[in-house]
């Protein structure tokens, strides 16, 4: 058995970064192919050349993004909302895209050897002897028989060709951190039940809707005999599962530059936030689908069976991994308090073990990019609180700035791929298909579970909203770097060249029709809206908690009963354990375990409890002062508030209700900022900050 | 020509990082090495198998890394000086090191293929072809011979190996950029002449005479037989170059710490920050000396003036491109003034100018490291001044923890390689050598120019300054990286070992004994010093900056006059230029250039211009304020002061000297914040802070 070796010279640009002094210090002293002086140097000077035309090359992506900040800075500055950063990355890669492959011609590498090898498999290392000399090398991947002939055309191309897994192990995982991160916690939690139905639900809904469709179209093209491969029904489900994942990042910097109604920001941003995962966990386990026997594609209820267990393992898995890892580090920058003075390793050690944490989830064989968003959620709930005010504004900008590289470098990325990618498939009948089942999916996912959660929700999701979740229901990050992870079959190829394509259209039409749509749709920016809220909201609550605890029931429905249970321990136990906000755990803590209680209690929670006490009185002084403008109304709320800390056990249910208004309202405001994306200085008036001054002016009227 | 290709699983982590779901998603589709669906699973497992393996190697360099925060900061809080962070990272490195070598024993992988080729060069790329299934192979490096019998025993060791090109490419860039940026600028400037002397003229000097002694040893070795391969002359200079790269990290933290004397931070400072620059390039030019003729190593006077000449070519071609890109990004931020509110924006542009920096010098075949550097001094000086408050902030914050986690990543592996790494030769005779003539290297460095540069300094450099300086030349992450690049022949395995033991040695005894040398050399803390001082030199500055321009002279006899001449060209040209402070060029440009001048001045320059005169006379209150306190000394400053940018051409000279001394003990304080290596929060009381509540105390008075 005889196979063929064969040698050029192209390398993927990304891998170089860390390969390619290494060629130069190769020449340095090693390769000797025939042991003469004069070919070292050739060798050397191959190598060296081969640095430089690496280092060009990553260039051009780094002022590719410089050009796009350049730009967007202008956008920004001009109030430009039509276009946003991520479609204008996208647009100067399709320009440096169409130069590279028309307008540059590189001279391809002659210097080609053929080898003829007995191999039998394919490993992931490989020894080489040179005349007695033995270079390593590793496994790049396949290439396929058409890329054979390409390599020595298309050698430009295929350097600025990256390893898809580059964007799974180091794009993604920032972004999908941030978003974590940074989700806006009061009505993410105030909509927990919505949001996780359409993550759910809805993403699997839609998976299936757009797998089905596109399995007639695929029936229908081999019908006529437009397809010129294999294409399965798991190929349809496997699209289904990479488009149902969605990224309004261009509309939800809209929503934040207007401040458009914050529910709707949560309901957006927090189903698109998990349905990236349910998005990749669903992908991996459809592929993970092997029913026994020699036909691989036929349906079996065992194998299917299985890809729900893996389903449910992965994603459960990853879940508890992340959520673990954050709590670790909440307990560990809880017990090293005095790291505080230091925000240096504060930040390097948080940065360490988010890292860490997908690391671990990786090692596992969990999704670690799952992990990682879990961990983030947590990280921000708990770790953030114990962070000195300095390590929170690192810690922000940190993940802030690599979530804007990592984003804006795949979606310039995305728009270089339309030209340079090699085996582009555009069929016109699956891309019309894929077009209209990404509608059908994400219609099929919003308005029947819309009308569902309606018959249980007393915040009802208005149709205006449901209109622009279905509009907003934009492809990005996460589809493309789904899409091109794979592209070795005809399937995938086809899939791939239609998803960028999708992704192209959702970000330019719908990301750029954001702001005519809102204004379509009368959705009320929240500028104008909070302002005669503002009160209306303080007198509802004033009403809803009088101390006979009658009315507080309607705040109750109002949050989702699910939330009430896991907020009740929340608040009274894991808050206490894991951070130094929170009433301490002597108080919460039923009677008989007091011991323990008062084992877990820091010094410094009782120390926090008088402080606590403090902000408490402080709000209900606001509130006070709220009632003297709007004199007319009288309700005792001070008795409440004033002994939300002295009454040890039975007290704690009603009073951390009250709190937990209080305090998402507050975290919430905090977050605010946390969670802007790249927006100009803005007046943040959801929360009423100037109470504050009314505090002093009130506590020297006294 | 028959050659032998050998499969195994070991490849490197770090490229492994984004090679690693590579095999995994190649399994999904491709590996179908006797295209049976049971093998294709065998294969799968055994990528994800890898892949799992690959996490759980980095994952415990991350929490390596973690595990020296903490017990960093229980150094840091219990002030532990005997003992810095990297000293501390390197014994951790040590113990897993420890760990891996004896204790862990991974069972190896037999699934082992022996390949023939027919192969006579060691291309980049190969492509072999497995039963009709092409699959691509990069170039990872020479194994050595008996490295090969090594593999199956050592793969977990051989996984913990990083390619030597990480160090150059990932992990010195922001090491060497941190230090650019937080040169302390005032101390600098004013020892540049002495500080450019002991990088350039010390640094050669101590690379030949420890490659003078080194060869000496060799000799000596070779006549008692042992020397077990080849070691010439070049060999030696090239041991000479790497080992006289300084790295004071230590020895500054703890300078930082005690607020040792400005003058002697600067000159350690400013010769390790430069000297590694001049020893890369040092190196590299040894490396290049390549004789014609069949006899490599002797001596040719051609192949001396060609290395000298790549020298000065390198590191000017360096020099001038880090400060090129420096200058281009101030540009920017000058124009691009609006730029300051999207803080976001600012950061991560300025980071991918670094960056791309570092990408254009090896582009051009220049070296990155240098480039970094220079830029980095670039942007501290003209760049720094155009950002808004918030992106100063910010930018300095990412480059330093970029330095920090790099630096400990560093030094935690060089503990560990002492272990892992596979080919040590420790040479008794050659490390006594070593720490000889590394003693002596360094000593020839310092004594003989301190007492050059003496002759012509005024602030002469002190003995016991001289004693310091000599004990502070500690070698650190420089020496190691351009030790471990290059480990094939026996000569350079040899040095690598030994610049182990030199860099442990170094960093444990001499940073361990920092304090103590001080207390010992009677070197006084500023913190004690400065209080007395700070009076003095007030007044000793009013008396010198006279209206008549005589006393004036000793604060330019003080500084440079290299430093005099460029600062003038500067502070009148380049800052008007390329930042928003300085004069207008109106008034700095002779008058015949009065429209170039208009043309190139920002309006914003002659708002500053104003603003200018407000703070130049706030300066001018604060010394009145003083001059209040110590009433008794009378000197009429304010003259020259309101003048300050009222005279056109021939006042500028004149009051550019004031300036300077201003300007630079103001950006200086800035900088004294800027600089700080994690350290606890101290006083810092170089500066009058206090002054200005003087100043408004003053204004609310008046």
């Amino acid at each position: 058995m005889y196979s063929t070796c064969k040698i050029n010279a192209a390398m993927s640009i990304w891998r170089r970064l860390s390969l390619f002094v290494l060629a130069s210090s190769l020449c340095l002293c090693l390769c000797r192919a025939e042991d003469s002086a004069m070919e070292n140097i050739v060798t050397e000077k191959k190598a060296e050349e081969s640095h430089r035309q690496d280092s060009a090359d990553l260039l051009v992506f780094i002022l590719l993004l410089t050009l796009t900040i350049l730009t967007i800075w202008l956008f920004k500055h001009r109030r430009c909302r039509f276009l946003h950063e991520t479609g204008l990355a996208m647009i100067y890669g399709l320009l440096v895209g169409v130069v590279l492959r028309y307008a540059i011609h590189v001279p391809s590498d002659m210097n080609n050897v053929t080898l003829s090898c007995n191999v039998n498999a394919s490993p992931a290392t490989l020894l080489v002897n040179v005349s007695g000399k033995f270079y390593e090398y590793t496994l790049k991947g396949e290439i396929s028989g058409n890329e054979i002939n390409d390599i020595q055309d298309n050698e430009m191309l295929r350097k600025v060709t990256f390893d898809p897994e580059v964007f799974f192990n180091i794009l993604l995982p920032p972004i999908i951190f941030h978003a974590g991160y940074s989700l806006k916690r009061r009505h993410f939690f105030r909509n927990l039940g919505s949001i996780l139905a359409y993550a759910f639900v809805g993403t699997v809904v839609s998976c299936f809707i757009i797998g089905l469709f596109m399995y007639g179209c695929v029936l229908l093209m081999k019908q006529i005999g437009h397809l010129g491969g294999d294409f399965f029904f798991t190929d349809c489900l496997f699209f289904g599962a990479i488009v149902s994942a969605t990224d309004p990042v261009t509309v939800l910097a809209i929503f934040n530059e207007l401040q458009v109604d914050a529910d709707l920001y949560a309901l957006l941003f927090g189903e698109s936030v998990l349905n990236d995962a349910v998005a990749l966990v669903l992908s991996s386990s459809i592929v993970a689908y092997q029913p026994e026997g020699d036909n691989t594609h036929t349906f079996e209820a065992m194998a299917m069976l299985k890809s729900f267990g893996i389903f449910l393992g992965v994603f459960s898995g990853s879940f508890a991994l992340g959520v673990a890892t954050g709590v670790v580090t909440a307990l560990i920058s809880f017990n090293f308090t005095k790291l505080r003075d230091l925000p240096l390793l504060e930040t390097a050690l948080f940065f360490l073990m988010s890292w860490s944490t997908f690391l671990l989830a990786e090692a596992c064989g969990f999704t670690g990019v799952v992990a990682v968003l879990f961990c983030g959620m947590t990280q921000a709930h708990y770790t953030f609180n114990n962070l000195s005010p300095e390590s929170k504004d690192r810690t922000k900008q940190l993940f802030e700035l690599l979530n804007f590289l990592a984003e804006n470098f795949i979606f310039s990325y995305m728009g270089l791929t339309l030209f340079t990618f090699h085996n582009h498939v555009f069929n016109p009948i699956f891309i019309v298909g894929a077009f209209l089942a990404v509608f059908l999916g994400r219609a099929a996912n919003i308005y029947p579970l819309s009308f569902l959660l309606n018959l249980s929700r007393r915040n009802k999701i208005t149709s205006n909203f449901q209109h622009m979740m279905m509009f907003a229901g934009l492809r990005g990050a996460m589809t493309f770097a789904l899409s091109i992870r794979d592209t070795a079959t005809y399937a995938r190829q086809m899939m791939f060249s239609t998803t960028l394509l999708v992704v192209f259209f959702t970000v330019w039409i719908c990301g750029g029709g954001t702001t005519q749509m809102l204004s379509c749709q009368k959705i009320r920016s929240e500028n104008f809206v909070s302002q005669s809220c503002l009160m209306m909201d303080f007198l509802c609550v004033r009403l809803q908690i009088g101390p006979d605890g009658v009315e507080r029931r309607s705040t109750k429905q109002e949050s989702a009963w699910l939330f009430r249970i896991w907020y009740n321990f929340d608040h009274n136990y894991l808050k206490p354990i894991l951070t130094h906000s929170g009433p301490p755990l002597t108080a919460t803590f039923p009677a008989c375990c007091g011991p323990l209680a008062r084992c877990l209690t820091s010094p410094q929670a009782y120390e926090n409890e008088g402080q606590l006490k403090d902000s408490d009185s402080d709000l209900i002084l606001n509130d006070g002062d709220i009632s003297l403008a709007y004199g007319d109304i009288t309700v005792s709320t001070d008795a409440t508030g004033a002994h939300t800390s002295g009454t040890p056990v039975g007290g704690v249910a009603v009073n951390s209700d009250v709190a937990l208004d209080r305090e998402l309202a507050f975290s919430d405001h905090e977050l605010v900022i946390r969670g802007t994306r790249l927006v100009l200085p803005m007046d943040d008036s959801e929360h009423p900050l100037p109470l504050d001054s009314h505090r002093h002016k009130n506590e020297t009227m006294s």
